[in-house]
């Protein structure tokens, strides 16, 4: 089976310096192409915020780690390229020294973590930015058995009777594992 | 001819901090998927190790890498993340400081690295820990002219008469080129 | 359509400490395979230079991040491998901290780069190297509908009437996008 490449840009609001998760919009997108295994790579477009992956559970880690960086990278060294602001160059360095592409494999429609492994962009700028990250697909759909099969699985771990009613009907990641089930009988 | 991809988890038990060696692993299995040409990918699934290449000669490189690691990044800084260890938080911060994923090409059957480079895993926990690293391979096959010629070549490089003696019988990679060369000859 | 792979070696000379701007050059050669979209991955062969992708308009950039480099894996540590110089060493430690691999999308031909980015070659050490870059291309054709429009708009934007003069007869960029459509009306 051929794979197929689909790009896609992911646009946030940053809050300024932090860390936004990402892997769970990255899935509900991944979902939405109907494509079952592949890698999916990631390129942070910007030289001031980067990707990394780390814990998802405690919150600690993530504070721990922005402390450790700001007091390895500070505001308060001499800078030449300071005419944006005390925090820039420091963003700069701190975006050298982190991720600003990702490779990530794709299995049974969803991104492969650890456990405890999220994927986060790391704002290093103090005030809010919007930010784009490409996301480029290089994946092939399942053979139809593999497919309606494990969608049924997931609709039934996944199924949560008060999301329609709580949602107010906005489409639940639910909704859209019915469709491409319905998709699929229709090929 | 189309790409194929092939997913594959190692598994390693590391014996705490340091280095294990990945690419000679990598390299066997790579021969039995019976591919030739494409992008390795490899996600490292833990957020208290990680993955780098760096100088497989002369292993005072690696221990002044990690002593470099130890100082910068302390175990005796003050961590609000404390209760996994006084191990745990600077293994997260080296984690997010080297590769998580890392794409590498493979030509005629085997990566394609520097003279001087290994891939390695680091382990950042003091205590051994099971660890795995996903490997995903988009490939193809040579066209079989090309890929008899550089077996038969790879054969002659690598035979070792005292090969099957010596490991009593177990499957070399020599055998496993000789597989292939069979499998193709039967196509 | 099915994705195709083409390999590349750059081969690059860096005059001792500093960044060498990859990615026209890169866009230079992605013209010539012809193909439109698909992911681009480059693999620094050294364990003494690596990958970044950082600012590419103002030069001071790139000067404080090299000067808050030295500083943190400096040249006065005392190293045990230090046989090959006293750069030697800091080589090693700074190519762990940046990039080794990238994985960049590719579309219309040319790297997806946000506004400020460039690739760069960070060569750590202090004497001028001979250096490689692989580069490895799965990507695949456009429709022809597709590329004859945007090739002629990519030859509006980047025709220059004074080039072929200045350059004295050598192939130019525009010259190559005409290669291009012209090949194409032949298929």
């Amino acid at each position: 089976m051929a794979l197929q490449q689909v790009l896609h840009q992911l646009e946030l609001a940053t809050q300024g310096q932090g860390f936004t998760r990402l892997d769970r919009q990255i899935n509900q997108w991944l979902l939405g192409t109907g494509l079952w295994q592949g890698m999916l790579h990631l390129s942070c477009l910007h030289t001031s915020c980067s990707l990394t992956i780390n814990e998802n559970a405690d919150p600690r880690v993530l504070n721990d780690l922005a402390d450790w960086m700001a007091d390895i990278v500070p505001e308060s060294r001499r800078y030449s390229h300071d005419d944006e602001g005390a925090d820039d160059m420091p963003a700069h360095i701190r975006t050298a020294l982190t991720a600003q592409t990702l490779s990530l494999s794709v299995d049974a429609g969803q991104l492969v973590l650890g456990t405890w492994q999220a994927v986060y962009l790391w704002e290093h700028r103090r005030r809010p930015h919007q930010r784009r990250v490409l996301c480029q697909f290089l994946g092939e759909p399942a053979a139809m058995e593999t497919t309606s099969k494990t969608l049924n699985q997931q609709i039934q771990a996944r199924h949560d009777p008060e999301a329609w009613a709580a949602d107010g009907g906005i489409e639940t990641e639910v909704d859209l594992l019915v469709d491409q089930l319905h998709d699929l009988a229709d090929t």
